[in-house]
């Protein structure tokens, strides 16, 4: 990846490069493979020799020739890892689950490794009776299975000074997409009894920072879940083992990690987290705060600068991914020459409440150059603005809630980059 | 694990174990944790220290103190680890999906460690023009993405003859549940065009042991996928990285993994796995063949005997899974006192067609032994039968294709036992 933080591409391409000569086909191409010589397949080695046996990895792993398939940091992004950001590799994956092993971290003071035996969770203040639960106490209350998308409110955060970061990995890949099992945090308030003042909650993170965040009592008794389990199995170190807050739809630093302490009070705290950060600044020196829902947002994932088109012209496929915090995705629009013309892709996958939807459009590439874009509309109506859209509204000085339009332009080549239009 | 060849438990409980004493709560129970002590939450190390960063992990893995959730394999099973099974972990699982690192294993020759860059698909007999697909060329098709179990047909097949195995990893732990991402096998096959004479298909693995089964062209033209993601990333070696043939709701045995060639015919080859293998026997001596479909099934994972009630008398969630190959699941039924009660269990999370289904039946338990049993009804209105009414069909020749209704026996010290009533 590049960091081209001096000459921003933003607007280089105003003049107006005209990107064309592609048109959706509905049938499958003719193929350049190789016709039928069997040789080839006798000339594989595996064929001809044992592998591992059942009991070589209790715990499976990719295999080897996947081992580019990681999550990325950017060594200058922070001062240091312990309190930083890596990547989702979303131009490396398919279908709406992110795999465990692959979901972006973020953390303020590193992993905490908890024990599982020593973990509680506190429930006190505007409360009947405060409430000390361990591990095995959540588990006896009923749980439910949920899948959404989190998304750090500074993703794509970079991108408001213009084109700056090639691969959607780092203009988009701070997100991830899960199936929690957990309780409805409104069953363990009812649980502790709230009082008639309790408006607002504090959870807190057993980590070294300490992390907290001012979660209104409505959401929290809406679809809150405290979860210990994600795709089916523990979750991770880097997401809370053994118990992460799930807020769907909301900021992804909302989502309190290694989960010990919910304090229960009638106004919000304006902690750190939501006054100096997470909050956006506009050009008259005002700041909006608490601005905690995800808007609908996409990105191409295939085509893009880490995934270019390397067949050559003929059929390919366009796919993304597009989610937002306010419901389901209803349509994806896509454009193959910025703009001029749009055509709706195709939904495939699960359609569920605050998650990610795949999306795919089948192209026959003639090799000219392209400017793809994608569009999110939500089950609301809303429709995902462009980055100029945006920065009319909101200035530039802003560093979260960045949904605007994202433009890869591929090349005659097939390579593509994060490029402006406007 | 025991194995508990000499002893069969079948039938001991035939005199009537009386379990009872259960009675299903709506409400959240008063919890024995401590109540409201800060100080526990200041004893924890993990808040003192920072953890590691974020460039520790490029792919991630389940933290220290989850080393026991892991696929296991027995090793008197078979000759040799290199043609033989583990197991899936379900008691340590919730929700629907599987994750990759825990999926069960099955193979016959080792892990085939296939180069994707000189993976080579062959598509021929009865078909207008041989094809030859690389996995790049395979990624031009259009695709989708599907969330299907995949069970050995040989799950449970120990237990034809009377309770043999603890814990429900070893007793139902063939399957898996993934969500993936491929090609319409339908699309590859119109590619090359079928004559008219075609009516078989005989996919073959790539691997040292050259798996074939012979599969019907109905099906192959139905729902089967060409796949190359699961649960969001590459194909695990151990699942046929780089493509599996998908079959679903057909025994595991036909997903050939490391799909290298699929030959188009006018009838079945009558290859070993579906001549001396995966038949059913009869106690006439005919045996059955071409028994694709697994019929609907389910067990409780929790409690079970890798996983009893550690938390004595009250609130007690149990849990289980349950899946049909004919279609979706419409009830699950669980039983607390081996059949003379049952009440319907509560499904959550999503409902697809010959996918895992998840249930749970919260219950106040009193301390007194339970004969826990789960049944499952699909929606072609298929209800899971008993050991002893497949017995009454099949005989106790059989291996394969035991679907019948599984009890664990919870004693009042809350640990459980595979058993078997009747």
């Amino acid at each position: 990846m590049t960091k081209d933080t001096g000459t921003s591409r933003r607007g280089f391409l105003k003049a107006g490069l005209i990107a064309g000569g592609a048109t959706v086909v509905g049938a499958t191409p003719a193929l350049a493979a190789p016709k039928g010589d069997p040789a080839i397949l006798d000339m594989q080695p595996w064929t001809n020799q044992l592998g591992d046996g059942v009991d070589a990895r209790p715990y499976g792993t990719p295999s080897q020739f996947e081992a580019h398939v990681r999550r990325r940091n950017v060594a200058w992004l922070t001062a240091s890892p312990i309190s930083s950001v890596n990547f989702t590799p979303l131009h490396d994956l398919d279908g709406v689950i992110t795999p465990n092993g692959l979901c972006f971290e973020r953390h303020h003071g590193g992993i905490a490794e908890v024990d599982p035996s020593k973990y509680r969770l506190m429930i006190h203040g505007l409360v009947e009776k405060d409430l000390v639960f361990t591990l095995e106490d959540l588990k006896r209350f009923p749980r439910v299975n949920r899948a959404h998308f989190l998304e750090c409110a500074a993703n794509s955060g970079m991108e408001w000074r213009g084109a700056q970061l090639n691969g959607c990995q780092f203009t988009h890949g701070m997100i991830h997409n899960v199936m929690y099992t957990g309780v409805p945090l409104k069953t363990l308030l009812n649980e502790a009894g709230l009082k008639p003042k309790a408006k607002w909650l504090l959870p807190e993170g057993a980590d070294s920072a300490g992390m907290t965040r001012s979660v209104p009592i409505e959401k929290a008794l809406d679809d809150c879940l405290v979860a210990f389990a994600m795709n089916g199995e523990a979750l991770r170190p880097e997401q809370g083992y053994p118990v992460r807050l799930v807020v769907p739809g909301w900021e992804g630093n909302m989502w309190v990690k290694w989960l010990r302490r919910i304090e229960v009070g009638d106004e919000p705290w304006h902690h750190r987290e939501e006054t100096s950060k997470y909050t956006d600044l506009f050009e008259n020196g005002k700041a909006r705060r608490f601005t905690w829902e995800m808007d609908a947002k996409s990105v191409i994932t295939n085509p893009s600068p880490q995934a270019p088109i390397t067949h050559g012209k003929g059929h390919t496929v366009l796919t993304g991914v597009a989610w937002s915090g306010r419901g389901t995705i209803s349509e994806v629009h896509v454009t193959l020459d910025g703009g001029r013309n749009w055509r709706q892709a195709r939904i495939d996958g699960p359609s569920w409440d605050k998650s990610m939807h795949r999306f795919y459009c089948e192209f026959d590439w003639d090799g000219s150059p392209l400017l793809l874009q994608s569009r999110a509309v939500d089950s609301t109506g809303y429709v995902q603005p462009t980055k100029d859209e945006l920065r009319a509204v909101r200035g530039e000085n802003s560093i979260y809630h960045n949904n605007g339009i994202q433009t890869w332009h591929v090349r005659e080549n097939g390579e593509a980059e994060n490029v402006e239009i406007s």
